[in-house]
């Protein structure tokens, strides 16, 4: 049994490419006790990547060259000499780029329970995104009925469930993203109550316009200009969550833009960085919720796949691009 | 009897210098029913009122060109058509840069109870700045015992305060002051566990030799360089309050900086604006606590005073050009 896996080859400034990535085949060894063998059938590709393949400051430390990339995936546990797996068991967890991965037990970071709904899911609204989605928008950005709450990235698989979370929730929503195709999405498959074609419009006349009572959530995955649009409208109280930063490409040194402590002297705003790790207690709470919301049909899930190990190379690239049209993943 | 106003004459850019103020008596009137009439002996000079002489987005409205320039002051009720006030109280509230204030009693701030005390001190310690520093530093910055709590206009009237009592609470306290003289008093009067002399040393580099395990909090009064180096060591979960942005003179347009996104990102970190207007509702609760401290002698104060209504005019600019040794009073 082989194991294929695409490797870190060279170290990217920025957004990796497929120049950066190389592949290989190595044998699969038999578990030694407390490791796992799973058998990966679908790779996440998430922004936080970029993050992970640079060598800066960062919450994790950087891939090694020569390793698989860093990646959350889900698969089938194929055998195992821990005793909380067993095979069949259907796992999420960092399994890198690699058709098999052989993992500690202990590192798994979860049996994949709500077998009804599709396996991709795991990797998304049940993984990572919705989880951020939930906790970012009710914790850290402290979201309540009537806010009007903004998100940039509004159609991707974080911001989508934002604000969708935030429909639930009863507030305003408004979705900023780029092109006539997201917008419409935004509006038709998630719900917003307004969306900015940031390539198209005027973002601050056009949050002018949808915003009349200013903004009191901020659900930040960008940076840039759109942040700065949006941060020119605080509302009293606001709370701003940022999230990542999809729109600066390098942070070595870091880029200069206007500074915020004016506007949020002003209104007495809260600006916050957010990681979902912080609530790895707690997730449970978020996966029965967004769980409940799916099955009753409240929430919508765009998926976009890639097929074949090969076409990871250039997906975290495509993901920076805008290119895909849903939770990007590639399905091993 | 004729009331001496110190009246706004032009609209400033910036710093409000002498040229900006201009004096003129008028007759004083007797109260109708509600108002009180009140001798002011001392007139505050705070950061705040560069932006109250400036027209631009703020919490409250710009002093209007032609009306006395807008302070907070403490003195005497000499007539009183209000229910609450009587001769000889002394009060304290916005009664502007004139000798004799006719204002709504409902409009008055407070009776000043503790005459223990240097009525002075109700300007300062007892009233804006040590109520900022007392809710700045332990609601919004959140300080609890052991953090290092990094303070900017660290000899300041708000920034000593603030330093005092996060060494009260069992922080360990850095002071970001200009000159030798400032880093003196942090250290000999103030108790600041280490003092970094902006003017004369590489904030960055003396943070990471008195910060070696980063920065919890910062209180924030000055935003630009002394700000970014603060931001660039920030421990995870820090908090910064935003209380003065006292190094930019001109927020029209909006200076730019370092971009911050990163920085509360990595280190989930919390930045927020502060204003003591919003917690008028417990006011009591920090100056009991402060009148306590006093008391106990835990607590030093300074104060600055210039003599004469005269001397007002140049006071704002002293006060951003760090010419004070104190909390800067005018006796009037």
């Amino acid at each position: 049994m082989k194991n294929l896996q695409v490797i870190l080859a060279k170290r990217p400034v920025g957004v990796p490419t497929s120049d950066h990535f190389a592949s290989r085949e190595i044998p699969v060894a038999d578990p030694e006790p407390g490791e796992v063998l799973i058998r990966v059938s679908h790779w996440s590709i998430d922004p936080a990547m970029r993050g992970w393949a640079n060598d800066v400051p960062n919450y994790s430390p950087p891939v090694a060259i020569g390793d698989p990339m860093r990646s959350f995936g889900v698969g089938e546990v194929i055998a195992s000499r821990h005793r909380d797996y067993q095979p069949g068991d259907i796992v999420h967890g960092l399994f890198g780029w690699q058709t098999h991965a052989m993992v500690s037990g202990d590192s798994i970071d979860r049996k994949v329970t709500e077998t009804d709904l599709p396996q991709s899911y795991a990797l998304g609204i049940m993984g990572l995104n919705g989880t951020t989605a939930y906790f970012g928008l009710r914790e850290s950005c402290a979201a309540r009925r009537g806010d009007t709450v903004v998100v940039s990235t509004a159609a991707g698989a974080v911001g989508s469930a934002v604000g969708q979370i935030a429909r639930i929730m009863g507030c305003r929503t408004v979705g900023i993203a780029g092109g006539p195709e997201k917008v419409r999405q935004c509006l038709d498959e998630f719900g917003y109550d307004a969306a900015i074609d940031y390539k198209a419009e005027d973002v601050g006349a056009a949050l002018d316009a949808t915003c009349p009572d200013r903004v009191d959530c901020y659900f930040d995955n960008t940076c840039g200009p759109i942040s700065d649009a949006v941060m020119a409208r605080l509302a009293v109280g606001a709370r701003i969550t940022i999230c990542g930063t999809a729109a600066i490409t390098d942070w070595n040194p870091t880029p200069i833009g206007p500074r915020v402590h004016r506007q949020l002297l002003v209104a007495r705003a809260r600006m916050q960085g957010f990681l979902i790790f912080d609530y790895k207690d707690r997730m449970a709470e978020a996966r029965d919720a967004l769980a409940g919301w799916l099955r009753e049909g409240k929430l919508t899930v765009r998926e976009h796949f890639l097929d074949g190990p090969e076409a990871a190379m250039g997906a975290i690239e495509m993901l920076y691009k805008g290119e895909n049209t849903g939770k990007l993943i590639v399905r091993v």
